[in-house]
C-alpha cells in the first residue's frame, strides 16, 4: 500500500477523481457478487475484459519500457495498473492486471511475450518427456502475486476484484503451438493421436491453474475467471472429452472458496452449455450469440457475463449506444447479467467511450 | 492446354499416374456435381478446400521464386496447380487454383500477398471518396482467368472444376483492415456507424464478385463457391442486416447458370441457415458443428459441405481414420454431402494423409 502511495507516476485520471471508484459504487454495494449468484441487484453491474491495459494513455505511461512479463511481477505496477480503470471508468469490479502464461513462466518454463505478438515459448512440448518435465507451480513462486491482491483489496475497498488463470486446453495450446496460432491445429492433432500423453499434461495444467487462482483467492480476490480464451476452436465432442474434466478439476478445486467462478472463451457458442456443466457459476459470452440464447444455452442455474462486440467501442457514439441498448434488451429479465464486453478491450478504443458505456449502463437498468 | 504439355516442371505425382484423376473419376460419372444437387450418389465426392497449394511438393516446386498474384495471372501455372491435387489425391472435383483478392488486383487496387501474412491493401479504405473510387471490375481484367478455365476443362475431362469468389463482407474486411485481422474490428465498427457507406461498398463488392464469377462460370466451370471466409466473426443479427442481401445479389447473379452454389465460411455455426437463405445450394460447414446438426439449421433443401477437422490430418492415420469414420456417420443418411474438409488444409499436412482420406470416404460410402 505505501509503495503505491509513493509511485510517482501514480495520478487521477482525467476527468474522474480517484476517489470516484468506491463512491461510484457505494450505492450499488455487492452489485457484481450480487448479479454473479443471480441475486437482485440495484443495476446492472460492468466490468471489462482487459479493462486494465494499452488503451488506456496511464497504462501506456506506466508501462513505458516495462516488458509485460516483468510489470506482472512488479507489486507496485500491477497495483497501479489493476487500479487505473476502476478510477478511470467506475466499473464495479477490478481484474488483477497479470497475463494467464504468467503462472507457467513463475514456475519455470521458458517463455517470453513478444510485443505484437503473444507469448512464445522457447521450446515448444512434443514429447512425453517434455510433459513429464513440466514444472508444478508453488504458490511461492507467485508470491508478487499474492502480495498485489492483498494490496488490492485494501486499496479497491468496496470494489471486488477478480483474479484469473487460464484454464488447461489454452495454457496448453501455447506450450504446443510455441505461440499465439490462428488454427491451434496441432494441439488438436496431439489430442486425439496421443489422448494419454494429453490427459496427462491437461491434469498438470490443471494443477497450475487450480494453485495459481487458490492463491489468489487466498489473498482476498472475491471472484475468478477461467479464461479458455481458445476453445472455441474445438466441436463440442472433443471440448467434452478432451478439456472438461480438466476445467471442471479447476473450478470444482476452488468451490469451498464460495467465490463466483466465471468461465469464458470466445466464440464458443456450441460450448456454453458444456462450459456451464464444467462447473461455472458465470459463464462469459462473446458478441456472437444473443444473451437470451445464451441464457437457453446454459440453462437456468447459471449467471451470463457480456456481450457487447469490442468492435462498437470503435464506432460512433450513436451506434454505441445502440449496441448498448441492444445487448440490456436480450439480457432483460435475467436473473444475473454482468455487463462485459464479448471479448478484451481493443487497444485503439477510445476510453471514453468506455466511460460512456458504463453510465449507460448503470443509468437503463437503475431500479 | 499446349502450354500446359511443354511445362519443363510437368511432372506425374509420384504414387499416381498423370491419367488417374480422369480414370478415379470415371466410375463415379458426376458424382459431385450430383451430390451437390442432392441426387443419389455411387459414393460420397471429396475435395479439399486449397487442395492446391502449399501441402504439395510438386507445387512447391512450381511456385518457387513466383509471388503469389503473379502466380494466380500465368495461364500455365494455374493449370498445371489446379491440377496437381486432382492427379494426386483423386478427389471428385478440381479448385481453380486463385485468390480471392486477385480481382481486386486486377481491377486496379493496389494490395499484394507478402508471405506469411496474407492480403495487404496499400491504402486500407476509410472515407466515402475512398468507396467511391473503387474500381468496377471489367471481364477482360482477368481474361487470363478464363483462358485458365477453358484449358482446365479441356484437361480435367470428366471432373468438374469448381469456381470460386470472396464474398462482400469478406473482401470488405481485407480493404477496410488493410490487411489480415484476428477480429475485423474496424470492419464491424464502420458497417454499424455508416451504414449507408458500408451498403455502397457492400453493393460495389457484390458486383465484382458476381463478374468474377461470371467469368469463370462463362468459361464453364461446373459449380462456384462464394468463399465468406470471416463472416464468422459477426452475431446473426449483423450479418443478416448487413452481409446476406449483398451475398444473395452475388449467388442469385450466378443462378441462370444452374451451376451449383456453394457458400462457406469458417465458424459460422450461428449464421449457417442464414447463409443457406443467401441462396446456396451447398452449405459448407467447418469442423465445429457436426454434420447432422448444421443439417437442421440448413433446413432440408441445401446440400451440405465438409467437414473434417484439418488439424485430423496432422495426427496419427489412425486418429486421421476415426475422424472420418465420425463425419461419416454425422452424415448418414442426410441426401447431399459433399466431403470436404471443415476449412482449408493446412501447409504442414502430409499429403498422403489426404489421399487416405479419399480412399477412405469413397470406400466406406460405396453403395
Amino acid at each position: 500500500m505505501t509503495r503505491v502511495a509513493t509511485m510517482p507516476w501514480r495520478q487521477p485520471a482525467p476527468g474522474r477523481a480517484t476517489i470516484g471508484a468506491v463512491t461510484a459504487n457505494s450505492t450499488g454495494d455487492g452489485v457484481f457478487l450480487r448479479a454473479c449468484r443471480r441475486e437482485p441487484v440495484a443495476f446492472t453491474p460492468v466490468w471489462f475484459m482487459r479493462q486494465a491495459g494499452r488503451a488506456l494513455p496511464e497504462y501506456r505511461r506506466v508501462r513505458a519500457g516495462v516488458p509485460m512479463l516483468e510489470s506482472c511481477t512488479r507489486v507496485d505496477m500491477v497495483v497501479e495498473i489493476t487500479m487505473q480503470p476502476v478510477r478511470r471508468y467506475g466499473v464495479d469490479a477490478a481484474v488483477l492486471f497479470s497475463d494467464i502464461v504468467l503462472p507457467l513462466k513463475a514456475a519455470g518454463v521458458e517463455l517470453d511475450i513478444v510485443a505484437g505478438r503473444g507469448p512464445v515459448m522457447a521450446h515448444p512440448l512434443s514429447t512425453p518427456l517434455d510433459v513429464a518435465r513440466l514444472p508444478e507451480l508453488e504458490p511461492d513462486q507467485v508470491g508478487y502475486v499474492a502480495e498485489a491482491v492483498r494490496a488490492l483489496v485494501g486499496e479497491l475497498g468496496e470494489t471486488p476484484l477478480i483474479g484469473f488463470a487460464g484454464a488447461p486446453y489454452t495454457l496448453a495450446s501455447y506450450l504446443i503451438e510455441g505461440g499465439p496460432s490462428k488454427e491451434h491445429a496441432r494441439t488438436r492433432a496431439l489430442m486425439r493421436s496421443h489422448p494419454q500423453l494429453w490427459h496427462d499434461l491437461l491434469d498438470r495444467l490443471a494443477r497450475l491453474s487450480a494453485t495459481f487462482l487458490t492463491v489468489q483467492l487466498e489473498a482476498g480476490a472475491a471472484a475468478v475467471q477461467l479464461f479458455d480464451s481458445w476453445a472455441g476452436s474445438l466441436a463440442a465432442s472433443d471440448y467434452a472429452e478432451f478439456v472438461l474434466p480438466h476445467s471442471a478439476t479447476v473450478l470444482e478445486s476452488v468451490a469451498g472458496f464460495g467465490a463466483p467462478r466465471i468461465h469464458f472463451g470466445v466464440g464458443t457458442g456450441e460450448l456454453l452449455g458444456l462450459m456451464a456443466r464444467a462447473g461455472a457459476d458465470v459463464v462469459g459470452v462473446d458478441w456472437r450469440v444473443p444473451l437470451d440464447e445464451a441464457a437457453r444455452r446454459v440453462g437456468p442455474t447459471v449467471a451470463l457475463q457480456g456481450n457487447l462486440d469490442p468492435a462498437a467501442a470503435l464506432g460512433s457514439p450513436e451506434s454505441l449506444a445502440r449496441q448498448v441498448e441492444r445487448v440490456l434488451a436480450c439480457a432483460e429479465g435475467l436473473p444475473g447479467h454482468v455487463f462485459n464486453l464479448g471479448h478484451g478491450v481493443l487497444p485503439e478504443t477510445d476510453p471514453d467511450q468506455l466511460t460512456r458505456v458504463v453510465e449507460l449502463v448503470h443509468e437503463r437498468t437503475r431500479r
